[in-house]
């Protein structure tokens, strides 16, 4: 096990890589801890749970919402949890974000810690603070920026995730890589996903390095002022059709960071974009797509506000160098309706 | 008007005394600001809102919950409220406390400041970032420790306030007093209800007075680890019989202060409990009562855990200087049975 201390502003997180679950009752008493997971993750791993007040939820992202937060608080006050209670999440994205975000309101905050079981929980959703629930078709339209105590990761959840959120984790490591990190990128071209599912250290370390690369870029930049902008690398255009594809989060982005590539070569003369999209698709992610453009514009411009004439779109300067870029909406409008191929 | 800033841990707060309500667009301009208020508040004072994006909630602590920010929030999205948005609490605690929460939730935090319109509000409530909203029969289960930006004071608001929510805001004034002002205690003892309401320079200076006194309190000790306790005077008892006996809060926590000083007399050879007694009085507030002391150390129990043995009590050493008792339960049960009369 290797314990990593990270300051933010007002907390500081400890995280604790290479562990075993059961080192949980080293950071919190199981009298005093309320653990929260989804129905998957309990059922294929319920020895771990033995012994701990488990509230289990529904899985998915549909329960990302207020209603879970309801069913939730009334369980704690039922059960007698108080100032002194630690919550911890052991799941993937929706299970730490609506814990997180629970702890943060229960008695007006309580401590609470993360075990992330999904690959994209590991390398992103459990790290930087960032907590909060869905409210009708708007993503994360609820929640807060606060910090977990600690961070607990064990690879052995990893053995029942389903292979499609594997593909999903990718996504996120391969976007650290274009933005960050121009080694890992080199080290992702020579591997294959089989390579890192079939080899645990593999996995341990490049699991390590994604969210250590993510914990820099927001203690950097807490509330997302400047750099942690980085992070939306292919989001931009990776949520606008996410919802209108039905695709899965993993798929939506590797679009997104396919079209932000080509814009890239186009506006910042980025020379790679060939290469980021061979990598994606090495992984068994989706890169170009027969998308309406004019219709995902209207989508991505719902949430602007009237008056707004540009947005801030995440463009690749090399491999491994992300940078924001401001766009007028009317450019970024023809951008979509261009065909690139 | 008076201007006066404060640093809490996060964030500067600024209070603008002696105001009139129309210089809120000095502080947030009407397109990008969303004033939410209640039914009582908006009808007596229709004008002020005048060229307002308003919210008018149903008026009451019964609708401090869940379903009051669930509509809040849907109609925020449909005014596409955004993260430039500033809502501004136009209302009593209950306005306040839940415009400071949904502030700090919606899309992660948003700007907002308070117009305090109930005396309570204006001494108390909308002083110190606490916020949050009830579960059940729990009152502020849910919340948030988050400082507004301003707080702006326009006692012209108090014109319309009924008589018993005049009494709410003098027992927390008569608290402050007991237990960090003595000349304050002094000038109360001089006075008589009826000259503030009469008076509006006396009323003016007595409210920012105890704004003041309130805030630096919170200031030295924001996240209520010690010096912020004290404000909890009479409450221990008041919260365990407002619901009990359909008390009012300053009717409950002022018979909370009767027998805290009464208590305070036995235990730190305090002299004045017949001083507070006769100024809770003459503010028109009940101070002895009859009720069930069995009853009321155990609805003062339920919230506590098992393994509690303790309770901190507030005491008064002398008027002006209150200090946190800790005290056994047992002895606790002991005095509440006891008949100080
Ligand atoms: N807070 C942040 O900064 C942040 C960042 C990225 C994503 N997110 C959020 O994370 C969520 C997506 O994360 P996710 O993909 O982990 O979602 P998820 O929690 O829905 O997990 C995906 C699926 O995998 C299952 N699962 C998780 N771990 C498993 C395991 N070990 N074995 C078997 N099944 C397992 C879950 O039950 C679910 O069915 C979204 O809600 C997104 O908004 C948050
Ligand atoms: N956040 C804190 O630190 C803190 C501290 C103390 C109390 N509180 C909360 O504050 C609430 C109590 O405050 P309150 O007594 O102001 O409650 P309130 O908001 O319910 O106001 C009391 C009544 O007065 C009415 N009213 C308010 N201003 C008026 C005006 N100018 N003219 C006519 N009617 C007016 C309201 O509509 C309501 O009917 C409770 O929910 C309590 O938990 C919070
Ligand atoms: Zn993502
Ligand atoms: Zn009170």
């Amino acid at each position: 096990m290797k314990k990593k201390s990270f300051s933010f502003s007002t907390a500081s997180v400890d995280y604790f890589f290479d562990a075993d679950f059961s080192y949980l009752e080293k950071l919190a008493s199981k009298e005093s801890t309320v653990v929260i997971t989804d129905d998957h993750v309990f059922a294929k791993h319920k020895k771990k749970f033995k012994g701990w007040n488990t509230i289990v939820l529904k899985p998915g992202e549909e329960y990302k919402v207020q209603q879970t937060v309801d069913v939730i608080i009334d369980q704690l006050i039922e059960m007698g949890a108080d100032r002194k209670t630690t919550l911890v999440g052991v799941g993937g994205g929706v299970v730490t974000d609506i814990t997180g975000y629970v702890a943060g309101i229960y008695m007006r905050g309580i401590r609470f810690g993360l075990v992330p079981t999904s690959l994209l929980a590991m390398v992103d959703a459990s790290i930087g603070g960032k907590n909060g629930i869905d409210v009708g078709v708007y993503k994360n339209m609820v929640g807060l920026i606060r910090q977990p105590s600690f961070l607990l990761y064990d690879i052995s959840f990893l053995q029942s995730l389903p292979r499609n959120e594997w593909q999903n984790g990718f996504a996120e490591i391969i976007k650290h890589a274009c933005i960050k990190d121009a080694a890992m990128f080199r080290h992702l071209q020579q591997h294959t996903l089989a390579d890192f599912r079939k080899d645990k250290k593999l996995l341990a370390a490049l699991i390590q390095k994604n969210a250590l690369l993510k914990t820099k870029v927001v203690v950097a930049d807490e509330f997302e002022q400047g750099e942690r902008k980085l992070l939306n690398y292919g989001h931009t255009l990776g949520h606008a059709i996410e919802n209108m594809y039905e695709l899965s989060h993993g798929q939506a982005i590797s679009i997104g960071m396919t079209y932000a590539a080509l814009m890239s070569q186009q506006l910042k003369h980025f020379s790679g974009a060939e290469e980021v999209i061979a990598l994606l698709h090495k992984y068994g992610l989706p890169t170009y797509a027969e998308f309406d453009g004019k219709q995902a514009f209207k989508v991505l411009m719902k949430d602007k506000k009237k008056d707004n004439v540009s947005i801030n779109y995440i463009l690749l300067q090399k491999i491994g160098k992300g940078v924001i870029q401001p766009l007028l909406l009317v450019q970024l409008q023809e951008l979509l309706r261009s065909d690139f191929k």
